[in-house]
């Protein structure tokens, strides 16, 4: 996580809010770390962070907003592969996936989130749009993959991106326990094998999963 | 749900015990339907199933225990499948999950689980057990696809139930969408054709996913 010092020169207005912001995200991170999600308070956070309480609420309004910025934040340390073929692609960015949830804090910041997305709407909606816009983006990789004939032309590209990462969240989230070295190429061969069989074929049901709608 | 009414003749104490059980789960449920997880308080179930606060305390400790057990007694009406193919298996159980979760009630039921887990320990622990044991149930058909040579002897019986429930819970807990038609289909053939490409195999590689540890 970056830390809230003071660059030499950085004091325009714009850099002011950008440190404030990397400070109070820092915060965010460390509390969950000592207390997890149940002690997190805007309280705590102006007292690690050293950000005025108003401004606090003033900017994020309330923790679920908080650790849905976090997630946001963190999840851009998660880059787009794009090695010239589909399977290594997807290999690519499931084994980044791996490694991001691979350890405790990334881990401890998504059971946040959800937690924060089933208390307040505005949080859920955030979430959403997020992981949206990452489907979104990710879909970019099965986009060249039918373009080199890899994938049938129908194949809906945030369907793949969904069902590679949804055994890491299955994995967090349901079955509670750690994310292990070989989920990623687990995934992988899943979502590459699944795809070819046409498991993803945009409308060949209502419905289908992921669709762009 | 069930719902509270006395049943004619059950008046020995497991019977009455069982009464409170199903007032209190279906007062629960209901809450969530009324007010969701953010407002759902041992008060609010006291007050609504008519069973004392002092005795919702003893037996169940937080609102927390609550949803994690009304997710258990909700999730035994789902079936498992057992139609000679494991083709047919899987389809049926995904088609099973699909109409489960394509109500809201559910979906509301598995948002506070998830949310309790993010802040008691003692939730995420339940919810831990209950899951690794559906797992192991419904791994009775990955098994017996085994024994018909369906599928290599080394695939792993819990990564590939695991498998057939992860878009689903990635799509209520992550996209935040509804479970629409076709989504069960598509995770039928996405795990059969990735089971037998061999993306479930057991220990191929370090900490391969479910494997039974």
């Amino acid at each position: 996580m970056t830390t809230a010092h003071q660059a030499p020169g950085e004091t325009r207005p714009g850099g002011r809010t950008a440190r404030t912001r990397r400070a109070v995200l820092t915060a965010v991170s460390e509390e969950l770390d000592d207390g997890g999600f149940a002690a997190l308070t805007m309280e705590r956070v102006a007292q690690r962070s050293g950000v005025h309480l108003a401004t606090l609420y003033r900017r994020w309004r309330s923790v679920d907003k908080l650790v849905c910025e976090l997630l946001t934040e963190m999840s851009n340390d998660i880059p787009l592969p794009d090695t010239g073929s589909l399977p290594g692609d997807l290999r690519a960015l499931a084994d980044a996936i791996e490694r991001f949830y691979g350890s405790a804090g990334p881990r401890r910041v998504l059971e946040a989130v959800v937690a924060a997305a089933a208390r307040d709407p505005q949080a859920a909606s955030a979430l959403r749009t997020f992981f949206d816009e990452r489907l979104t983006l990710a879909g970019a990789m099965v986009r060249r993959a039918v373009a080199r004939r890899e994938l049938p032309p129908d194949t809906d590209p945030k369907a793949v991106v969904a069902a590679l990462g949804a055994p890491f969240y299955y994995r967090i989230l349901i079955e509670r326990r750690p994310v292990e070295p070989g989920l990623g190429a687990s995934a992988a061969t899943a979502v590459w094998a699944a795809a070819r069989a046409g498991a993803y074929a945009l409308g060949e049901h209502d419905g289908a999963p992921g669709r762009e709608d």
